[in-house]
């Protein structure tokens, strides 16, 4: 089921700045039960998302109305969020009256193998980069073409993610997913304050190593420094957490972190 | 009137990649008389766009049957033609069977006001820069966030453009057009390798001076240095070709390549 401003449909405009320029944000979560996870903080993330590009959120009440109308249908999904600046004529320019357009659309829950949890996956090393644009960065918009040509690289259904660097040559994130690497006892996340997206799980991340005296910084480190590492995991909102236990030609064993976060990422989502 | 893959309407699915993730091209190009302007150039320039993006380009004779079809009921309008990945399931992978979505929209002419090409225009200098990214430059793609930021920073009605650097300072382009910089007996057009679009009517004007024996170039400079230039204009598909005489604090007298250009892309186009 989805719904545009509130009404089952399909289809959406081809007036819609989304479909035209990507003028719009998104928000991937999970639904269980018919509890939407993790929903303030993804409500938050969309709300700072929409100011950034000075779109007029949609308020909580309404998204979550129609949360509540998929849950009826499938309490069991992933849900899509999405909040365009709407539909407007022709130009880059925003037109004062233009009115944002919001979509909610479920999708099944996607089923990933049992070893991705329990033994880890294997990464490729994109050569895609991401540009530095400081005026983008950390928001999850709908201009994705970089992850689109990243993840355009490997064919190979073993290959479970991409490690993206940026222009400079600072590893940055996956493709879909933020990146955090052990070295010795501190924890490490690239900086996304120039490309990338701050996601709502690298958050959690950041903030369950402080509540557990775990140290963890927001660092910058490029891809040999990666390799470096003694234990590299991804994480967002639809598959949780993963341990990268190959990458190139690097092997990692079974880390201990990476079970340790996501029994705490499980015990608070 | 639109055209959906052939077929009039004014929706496109969810599912489509251009409305998710900005994962498509498109061309502006103006019918006059029920004649698409320089229709084997833009056909070409969408062609090469697709295959940078390993979208299946339509087959020419499509697009010219839906220009067609638009043609009977508006023979003089501007036309957009966008070409997606096409619709599909969640996630950025591209699925192999993924078949592309086209689009053939058609608006009103706009009207500009007669001082623009008698007189020349006023440009706002753009804050926002153009990030740097190899893996998309020069084509027109729908991920436009960066075009749509530069042209929100001015409500002024008298200004019809702004000029936008890359995040290294060099001047790349207007918000939505080409530019030319003349210095002494000069003619510069900043390189799009890096970032911006490779328009149209910029190879035009690159093969009109070759023509005409003006010595053109594509070559890098500053806000500064453009400021020092004897003339300044802008192109696109649409309004074709307009001298700035105002950028800032900077005024140029009418210029005579502005002109001299014009008359040629008319009696080429």
């Amino acid at each position: 089921m989805n719904l545009i401003n509130g009404i089952a449909g399909d289809t959406i405009s081809l007036h819609d700045r989304g479909w035209n320029y990507g003028d719009g944000v998104f928000r991937t979560l999970v639904l269980r039960d018919g509890r939407p996870c993790l929903w303030p903080r993804h409500y938050a993330k969309l709300h700072d998302d929409c100011r950034r590009l000075r779109i007029a959120c949609p308020e909580s009440s309404l998204l979550e109305q129609d949360l509540r109308r998929l849950t009826a249908q499938q309490p069991d999904c992933v849900v899509r969020i999405t909040v365009t600046r709407g539909a407007a004529e022709r130009g880059y320019a925003i037109p004062p009256d233009v009115a944002p357009t919001r979509v909610v659309a479920a999708a099944p829950l996607p089923v990933f193998p049992a070893e991705y949890r329990s033994h880890g996956i294997r990464a490729h090393f994109c050569h895609t980069r991401l540009a530095i644009q400081p005026a983008l960065a950390g928001i999850k918009h709908l201009n994705r073409l970089e992850n689109i040509l990243a993840r355009a690289e490997w064919n190979d259904p073993e290959i479970a993610e991409g490690v993206v660097c940026d222009t400079d040559g600072n590893v940055i994130s996956g493709t879909m997913s933020n990146l955090f690497a052990v070295f010795g006892s501190d924890l490490a996340t690239p900086d996304v304050s120039r490309c990338g997206v701050a996601g709502v799980q690298r958050q959690r991340v950041l903030e369950l190593a402080g509540a557990n005296g775990i140290p963890a910084r927001v660092a910058t480190f490029d891809y040999e420094r990666l390799l470096e590492a003694d234990e590299v995991f991804i994480v967002n909102s639809v598959f949780g957490i993963w341990q990268i236990t190959a990458l190139g030609s690097r092997t990692w064993r079974s880390g201990t972190l990476t079970p340790q976060f996501r029994q705490w990422l499980d015990a608070d989502g």
